[in-house]
C-alpha cells in the first residue's frame, strides 16, 4: 500500500536520512524544521520519502491525498495517560470548586479509591469498550502514540484487568500503545494500616504475575508525600527492574520530595508532573537520560501552579508535554488544547510545545526511532491539519481541533 | 412544523409559564432547575410545551427526536464577540510569548490596527464568507444567540462594511444576532495626533450613517486608559443614545478606570471585561440594571489575572460570561471551554457558569423574553448533548464538544 500526499503547504519536523535526533533539549527546542510545498510518500505504514513538489518524480501510488492548504506533521506522542477508567468524577470536581478539601473528598470515598471501586465493579468488556472510545476520540485529535497506566485496580485482579484491557487496545488500534504498571498509585483502604503489606503485595505477587503475562512495559510509582515516599519508591523501582521494567514515575507534583533525584538515580525513562522543580532537580536531570515530562493540563484543571517549563528549557534540558488524561485531575486527552495551555500559561513557544509532544514525547516512550519526526523509515503516523495559516495557529486557535485527518 | 423530543434524560433550565425570570443574581445563580425523564414539543421554532415522559399525551409531531441518555438545555447566548475579522494574528501571539511588549507589538503595526488594515483590504464578500464559517463553527458548539461588534474598520467605509456583514449574517442564520457599533475601539494611525478629530468623525459622520441604515443595536466604547477615557466615553455614549443605541461597553480590563461607574451612569445594558473590580464598582452595579459580563477566555489566552467572579456573585450581583472571540486576545468562540475556564479558574460552579451563559447571556442582549430558559413561548434554540452523565460533565470534560445537535 503506497499513499502519496501532494501539495503539502508545510511539512513539519523533517529530519534527513543521515541524522539521528533522539530528543531535543534547551535552545534546540526553539525550532521545528519544515519544508514548504512538499510531497510525502508512505509505504506500508512507513515514511518512504519526501521532498519539494517541484522535484516530485514519484507517482506510482495506490492512493493520492491532495493536501493543498494543509500542514503535515508527526502525530502527537502522549506519554502519560490513565485513559482506562470506569467512570468520570465530576461530582468531586464540583465539590472542589465549592472549597471542599482533597482530604475531605478522600474521606467521603472520593479520589483514586473512588476510581478503584468503580473499576473493580466493572467487567473487562465494558471497561475495554469505553476505553477504546476514549482512545479513538484522542486519535481524532491527532494522538498517534500513547502510554496508558494501570493503577485503579490496587489489587491483583483489578491491575490485571486494566493491563489486559491495555493489551487489547494495543492489539486493536493502529498506533503504538505502551503500558505502565502503577499499582503504587495509592494505598487501598484495606491496607491503610498495613502499608508494608501492600508494598509486599506489589513486589511479591503482582509484579511476578504481570511480568509473567508480559503485560507491562514500565514501572510507575506515585512518589509523593502522603503516598509513596522515597524508601518505598526505591524498593518498588528496584523490584520493577528485576523484571526488566524501566521506571517512569510521578514526581514533585505537590512537594520538593526528592522524587526527581530518585528517578534519575534509578535510571527512570521519565519523571512526570514536576510542578516543584528547583536547582537540585535541575542538577540531577542535567547529564541524565531521564526525560522531564510536564502535565500542565492537570495544573489547569486543578487550578494550581503551573510547571516551570521556561526554567527547565533555559537550563538546557528537554521538556516533554503529556496530557495526564484521567478522571480525577485531568479529564481531557486533547493534545491541541494542551499545546494552547503550554503556550499561554507556561510561556513555551508553539515550536517548543510541538517538539515537546512529538520527538520528546516519542523519547519518553522509547519510540524515538519510530515516531516523532518525519524521516524515512519511521512510522507514517501523521497529522494532516485543517487549512490553517501556520504551525503556530494550532495552539493559537485554542479550543478548536486542528486535525483534518490522522494517518496511522 | 412540530418537533417532539422524547426520553430526555434531563431537561435543564426549565421555567414555568407563570414565572418571568429576567436574569439571575447572587445565590439564585447556584441552581439550574431540571426535570428528569422529560419530553419537549417545539412548534414553528418556539417551545410549545414540556413535561415528564410518563405524562406525555402529545404525539402529533412531524419529527420525533429520541434523546435517550441526552440532556437538553437552552442554547448558549454569547453576548460579546468580534467574529467579523479578516485574519488571525498568531504572529503576535508568538511575539508575546517571547516577551515582546504589547506596546512594541503595536509599534510594529500589530494589535487592533493590524486587524483594521487587514479588514479594510478585504472585500465584503470574502469577509462575509469567513465570518459565516466562524459563526457556523460556534453554533456547532452550542451557541444559539450572539452579539457581534464592529471596530476593525475605524473609518466610515470599514465600519459600514463590518456592520453590513453582520446584517447579512443576521439574515442568513437561524439564531438571533445583535450588532454593536465599536468605532471607538482604538484611534486609527492617521488620528493619532488628532484624537478629537476621530471622536468627531464617529459622532458627526459615522453614527448618523449607521443609524440611517439601522445597522447597529448597541453603542460600544473601549473605555480604558490609553484608549478612550471617561470624558470621551461619556460623549460617545450620549451621542449613541441620541440614535437610540444603548451602551454595551468595554470596561476595567487593565485598570480601575471608572469605566464601570460610567457605564452604569449611562444606563449601559452591560459592562464587559472587569478584570479590575473593587468595592466602588460593585456598589455602582448594585441597584442598577447593568449586567457585569466577564470574559475569562481573554484572560486565559493573554495569561493575565482572571476576573473576580466569586466576589461579584457573593455581593449579590449577576454574572454573565461571554467568549470575546477575536483575533488578538481570544481566538476562540468555544463556549463549553469557556465554562471549563470559568469553573477551574474563576471557581464558578457548573450551575453558576451555565446560568451565566444562558439566561444572563440572553439578558445582556435583551433576549431574556426569547431565550435563556426552557419556557413555553420562548425560542426553541436548544442544545442536545452527547450521552453524558450530568450537567457538570460539560465543564468537567474540558476540551471536548458536548453538543450532539443544536436545534435552532
Amino acid at each position: 500500500m503506497r499513499t502519496l500526499i501532494t501539495n503539502i503547504k508545510e511539512l513539519h519536523q523533517t529530519e534527513s536520512d543521515s541524522s539521528s535526533i533522539n530528543r531535543l533539549a534547551g535552545a534546540d527546542m526553539a525550532t521545528v524544521p519544515k519544508i514548504e510545498n512538499a510531497w510525502l510518500l508512505a509505504e506500508n505504514g512507513l515514511i518512504h520519502s519526501f521532498g519539494y513538489m517541484d522535484q516530485l518524480r514519484e507517482s506510482n501510488a495506490d492512493e493520492i491525498i491532495d493536501a493543498t492548504g494543509r500542514l503535515v506533521l508527526p502525530a502527537w506522542c502522549d506519554s502519560h495517560t490513565h485513559i482506562v477508567f470506569a467512570a468520570p468524577r465530576e461530582g468531586e470536581f464540583v465539590d472542589r470548586i465549592k472549597g471542599i478539601s482533597y482530604e475531605e473528598i478522600a474521606r467521603r470515598g472520593g479520589g483514586i479509591l473512588n476510581s478503584a471501586r468503580r473499576l473493580n465493579d466493572m467487567d473487562e468488556e465494558q471497561l475495554y469498550d469505553q476505553s477504546l472510545e476514549r482512545l479513538q476520540k484522542v486519535m481524532a485529535q491527532g494522538t498517534g502514540a500513547i502510554e496508558i497506566k494501570s493503577g485503579y485496580g490496587l489489587c491483583l485482579e483489578g491491575e490485571l484487568k486494566m493491563l489486559r484491557v491495555i493489551r487489547r487496545l494495543k492489539e486493536k488500534v493502529s498506533i503504538p500503545v505502551k503500558a505502565s504498571f502503577l499499582a503504587a498509585h495509592a494505598y487501598p483502604a484495606e491496607y491503610k494500616q498495613n502499608k508494608e503489606g501492600y508494598i509486599k503485595l506489589i513486589i511479591d505477587t503482582m509484579l511476578p504475575a504481570i511480568a509473567g503475562e508480559g503485560l507491562a512495559d514500565y514501572m510507575d510509582v506515585f512518589c509523593e508525600e502522603g503516598f509513596f515516599g522515597i524508601p518505598e519508591t526505591e524498593r518498588l523501582l528496584e523490584a520493577g527492574w528485576k523484571y526488566g521494567l524501566k521506571p517512569k514515575i510521578h514526581a514533585n507534583q505537590l512537594h520538593y520530595s526528592g522524587g526527581v533525584q530518585t528517578g534519575v538515580k534509578h535510571q527512570a525513562l521519565s519523571v512526570d508532573h514536576l510542578e516543584c522543580v528547583g536547582e537540585a532537580e535541575i542538577a540531577a536531570l542535567l547529564g541524565s537520560n531521564t526525560m522531564p515530562v510536564l502535565l500542565p493540563g492537570a495544573a489547569f484543571f486543578l487550578g494550581i501552579q503551573y510547571q516551570p517549563a521556561r526554567k527547565i528549557i533555559d537550563a538546557g534540558l528537554p521538556v516533554c508535554l503529556a496530557t495526564d488524561y484521567n478522571p480525577g485531575s485531568c479529564p481531557s486527552g486533547n493534545v491541541p488544547l494542551l499545546l494552547s495551555i503550554a503556550c499561554t500559561q507556561l510561556k513555551m513557544t508553539p515550536d517548543e510545545a510541538i517538539n515537546a509532544v512529538t520527538i520528546n514525547g516519542a523519547a519518553a516512550m522509547e519510540l524515538e526511532n519510530e515516531m516523532g519526526t518525519i524521516k524515512p523509515g519511521k512510522r507514517a503516523n501523521l497529522i494532516l491539519t485543517n487549512k490553517i495559516s501556520s504551525l503556530a495557529h494550532i495552539p493559537y486557535d485554542y479550543g478548536n481541533n486542528p486535525v483534518y485527518m490522522l494517518l496511522a
